[in-house]
């Protein structure tokens, strides 16, 4: 169920190519929100990414609702793309009745196409009648942003914060073209994230940085940033709580349940990674540095040598340590232990015997870890990445056709 | 046929798992020779590429042999791997009658294995035996420093230089474990020039480097660099051309020949890249400087979507645009056309109408191109990948096993 004063339906319009797919989707707001925003670092940037940014440059404040389609980038469209955008705005703004400015905007789909407006135009109407028909559905608006992805990935956490019981709900789309960096939110994801608490627009833009940091930024599929990248989160302040500023102490319960909606969203992506069968946690400690940390972590996981190893369920430390020593990071290589799933594999950069057999059988599991740790200094970080399988060539090597 | 004063020959040592596989090669030069040589990037280095760091920074000079496997990298084995290294040259100099300080050495394989030392000694006896009896095969020393390439892969070019004919003869493997960087070379590559040409050791270092920055540094097939990187150039001077030096005129002869030997064994590298079906050209222009195209080049050519895009076959710019947009270099995406196989597929940063039919045509050749002209500045570059098919994951999902 959304927080309070959220209402969200997602429709087919047919921009989609599958026959059915829901491909639209509304979130509205009965209450004007506040909305924090982390858009694209990629050079190339969406139309709908576009207009985001310049309203979220003027004001935080006063959102009504963000609408959102999959089956088409609307990226590489110039100046026609982002008049398109616009109208994206505008007609779901009419439908709902609110202003044009108050609607936000993401897309995601194949770049460099143009939206057919007129499905557009009746997808939203449509999304509107069943507003106010069925009402509300976040089911449905999840499935309408999905593109290759296998299952709709949302969380959600309730917390009592400044008196008042408090909501955070999020969902996200994403399975390739997934890539964070250290400067930006990168990857080919739409997640939007509500609540229904009372914020203030720095302590909520301050919130959404600290949890993406930990959670979204630490999540690769391929290592390619998407030119559509858009993460909101919007608080429309329904639970009547005491408004949570930088300042006072509910931002840390408010932090807490945005960060662990945001970790198990990015999971869920790193899970849902296109053609993965394993999640892959990469803990890489005391590198002397959490940065230093973070990028060897990265390196790793972006590696698809590391990534066919996991697929096929081979314990080749070798490539682990190898892809560490390209990272960039200055380390000493005969101090560095390994572990697989919890086994040495590796200590002081060397081989220990290990059984083979065990070895396939953790490397077997969903969920496995590898775990590197450098004896240098302080400095850890956990990355999430999945394994690079026959599927994830099947996908891409198809996905326009 | 190897230059002047060169001999080789490869046997099955038993090194590497296949049976029958030839796995030690050495190259052997009647004459001291000067010796040029780049070694891995890589913060993690394989004994072997250690002992030949240690052997160059002493001198370049005197050199006689190169003893070589394939099988096993002799990484990540400590102080034994590095004793390892240098019995090895001492096994390969007590049979060919040299000093073992005059031999140099490279292995590639699996890292975090010993060598099998029993076999390598074996193994060079019956080199050394083969080099009497037989004589010179250098197809059998190709074959032997072989791991998941499918063909051997030389070049040769012989050009008149300090009034006489000189030869430059080349081999290398590599398949997988393959990207360089702008610092140093860094490939999962051995490669070995030799020429009979008489070369200054400074002329012969700079021809190298810049021969290397043209191409093996304008190389990548999976973006993993290796632990055993090691391009080894050695002049014996058997021509008995004028010196080369830095400031003669022939100096831009024999790096001509040189370069144009290294070029060839990259684009080999390329097309022959684990799993490849399709040698891919990227062609950066008018990018604001050389290394802003370089950059861009080799962000496109590691793209796991490029590259799974090049593989089906698929007009996809979009994803190239999206992986130009995350190099980290400016530009204006509004100016970039963007052509496949000559066909122009974007103009100024937007869709242009194509033929899908023609370009699934013009995509499923051999070698295809990608052009990317960012209409911005005088900087280009030119950058060799594969495509990302199947057998990549395949052929890395069951390395060890």
């Amino acid at each position: 169920m959304l927080p309070k004063g959220f209402i969200a339906q997602g429709v087919h319009g047919g921009i989609a190519k599958k026959k059915d797919k829901k491909d639209i989707a509304l979130f509205y707001s009965e209450l004007p929100a506040t909305v924090a925003g982390m858009l694209t670092g990629n050079l190339v940037k969406a139309a709908p990414v576009l207009v985001c940014r310049d309203r979220l440059e003027k004001t935080a404040e006063g959102y009504r609702a963000i609408v959102a389609n999959s089956g088409c980038a609307n990226a590489c469209t110039g100046g026609r793309g982002q008049k398109d955008a616009l109208t994206m705005c505008a007609d779901a703004a009419a439908a709902l009745d609110v202003r044009p400015e108050n609607v936000l905007v993401a897309s995601t789909g194949v770049i460099g196409q143009r939206l057919p407006m007129g499905r557009v135009r009746d997808g939203i109407q449509a999304l509107a009648g069943s507003l106010r028909g069925k009402g509300s559905d976040e089911t449905n608006a999840v499935a309408a942003i999905m593109t290759t992805d296998t299952f709709p990935k949302t969380a959600r956490r309730s917390v009592v914060c400044g008196g008042k019981r408090i909501t955070v709900w999020g969902c996200a789309k994403g399975a390739g073209m997934i890539h964070p960096d250290l400067k930006a939110l990168h990857a080919t994801m739409l997640s939007f994230v509500l609540t229904d608490a009372s914020v203030e627009a720095k302590a909520l833009d301050e919130a959404l940085r600290a949890a993406a940091a930990g959670s979204f930024n630490c999540v690769s599929v391929d290592g390619d940033t998407s030119t559509n990248d858009t993460l909101l989160l919007m608080a429309n302040g329904a639970a009547e709580n005491r408004t949570v500023t930088r300042k006072s102490r509910d931002f840390k319960v408010f932090l807490n349940a945005v960060s662990a909606v945001c970790l198990d969203l990015a999971k869920m992506i790193a899970r849902d990674g296109e053609g993965a069968t394993r999640l892959v946690e990469i803990r890489v400690k005391n590198a002397g540095s959490a940065a230093a940390a973070h990028r060897i972590a990265a390196t790793i996981a972006t590696s698809p040598l590391v990534k066919t190893a996991v697929f096929g369920n081979d314990a080749n430390w070798g490539r682990v340590i190898a892809a560490a020593g390209r990272a960039g990071v200055p380390f000493d290589p005969d101090t560095v232990d390994i572990a697989l799933c919890g086994m040495t594999v590796a200590r002081r950069g060397m081989a220990v015997a290990f059984s083979e057999e065990k070895a396939k059988r953790l490397l077997a599991r969903k969920e496995i870890s590898i775990s590197v740790d450098l004896r240098k200094g302080p400095g850890s970080a956990v990355y999430y990445t999945c394994d690079l399988s026959f599927d994830y060539v099947k996908i891409n090597a198809s996905y326009r056709s």
